[in-house]
């Protein structure tokens, strides 16, 4: 099974379009040690010819672009793509509008879960995918099935699972002051299994905490990307980019006493990667403290194009 | 005033993410004659400082990284943006989902008419873009306007107008087999005038026909950006890329008998530019008969990043 990833970034990705925090300024001159960085989706084959893309960012048609892997095949037709599917992890606009772009009349399956599902249906502009040829297919959390495209199976398993986690900004409800309108279904973790060869990981991008029935089901995976947001609670506060602190966004963060760092520390996961990183982040910085910290502590930080086989 | 060409392509860019067509497959190989381009729009200032998009394509994140005036300023806070207003000219994909892109709390307005306001406004991942910054302004052909940011005038005046086209493609009444349930509204020509000077020029991405009117508003322009989506009307069937014709596109060609070199060849318009060319156009190939052709007839093919000034 191979896995690339085609952003690393959160939302908005590094440089953010409005931002002159430190990094994404640094990001835009071209900075030796803070590489550009888009909105955070994997892509996963397991015969290296047919993908599933797990999120559909924004940035979508560039990360297309850079991964010779998702070209249309040369000895194609004139039209062809290998992503047969796409699975969404939750309704964000960094994960769901690049299937904006994957219009054209190609055959492909969406998963995701009821909630998610919903937003699709009731936004019209997603109907500019041809429901007759991009099917929509809602998913049970904690009931796995086989991910198909338009030709047959990927070879690829998927289950998913409800993590702690918030409703995607723009549905949020005021009036529920607590979790703004949130409820399971919002926000969903991933694993996907070679079929083949048994082998599989975890995707969680999103994640508000690590409670006990999500580090009971991590203990001891091989691969885990998860969600890599903030480095601190209040980092965004600190930067004057956002009143809001990790925990209202639905992100946990990573070096507080309840944050990824400390709750990841004895799971015996053979390797953990941070994805959808913020460009608030000092991680991004390939030379700082932090990244030093994170990765003296068995993280990897993902890169855009960066390449795991497993 | 200054204008810059964003995104020089129709929908889907070039290349197109599962187009295996020959512009396609040389624009993805790095072909000399053959260069890359983003989705259609255009930024206009009058004082090189603060700009009005007209139109927001999905490539916006990329388009704003490649061009310097649409960057923060680095002396400004740490959140700012020189964009200060979008004007949108029809409710496509490849027009509106840039705006999606434009979060972070930064303050400006959009106008769009009412046809295309409702659009946005019945599509609830557009309440991304908080309304308390972001406000819609819903404006009327033919009524002339000031173009105001959120610290004033940008010392633009845009008048707009109708002009022949049709609803966007997820927008579509199956039921009205002439018209698609197309209205006044759903597409709109642009005029934009430097309020200092008076220098004015005319944006028109999308256009079905010059009709009487039309052809009388454009006669003895400075400057018309005009829709260049295809060469001949049947150029997508030909190429295998889609069943339909130009003219069912709501898309008049270049090369027919009413085709746009035809039609504006007396209409003593100083400078015109194609934009919105799509990825199945011969004149993307600079050496291609057909740019000799629409260049002999003084027409210039738009780039990403070309700069005119009036």
């Amino acid at each position: 099974m191979k896995i690339k990833v085609l952003g690393s970034g959160a939302g908005g990705g590094l440089p953010q379009w409005n931002c002159n925090a430190i990094n994404s300024r640094d990001a835009r001159q071209g900075h030796e040690f803070v590489k550009p960085r888009s909105q955070s989706s994997i892509a996963v084959s397991a015969n290296d010819k047919d993908w599933l893309l797990l999120n559909a960012s924004p940035d979508i048609r560039q990360q297309i672009f850079d991964n010779k892997e998702l070209h249309p095949h040369e000895d194609g037709p004139v039209r062809n793509s290998p992503i047969q599917a796409v699975m969404l992890t939750n309704a964000d606009v960094d994960h769901i509008t690049g299937l904006l772009c994957l219009r054209e009349g190609h055959a492909f399956n969406i998963y995701a879960s009821d909630r998610v599902m919903s937003t699709l249906n009731t936004n019209s502009i997603f109907s500019v995918l041809n429901k007759e040829k991009v099917h929509r297919h809602t998913i049970s959390q904690n009931e796995p099935f086989d991910v198909t495209g338009a030709e047959g199976s990927l070879g690829l398993k998927v289950t998913t699972f409800n993590v702690p986690g918030k409703i995607a900004l723009f549905l949020e409800d005021a009036s529920d002051s607590k979790n703004f309108g949130s409820s399971e279904g919002d926000t969903i973790g991933v694993n996907v299994e070679d079929i083949a060869t048994g082998k599989n990981f975890y995707y969680i991008p999103g994640c508000a905490e690590l409670d006990a029935p999500l580090k009971e089901r991590l203990i001891g995976a091989d691969l885990l990307f998860f969600d890599g947001t903030l480095f601190t609670n209040n980092e965004m506060l600190d930067q004057g980019l956002l009143p809001k602190t990790g925990e209202r966004m639905g992100h946990m963060n990573m070096s507080a006493d309840n944050g990824s760092l400390a709750a990841f520390k004895d799971l015996n996961i053979t390797q953990k990667i941070y994805i959808h990183i913020n460009n608030s982040n000092p991680v991004l910085r390939d030379n700082s403290p932090e990244r030093k910290q994170v990765e003296d502590a068995g993280w990897q930080v993902s890169y855009d194009g960066m390449e795991v086989n497993l």
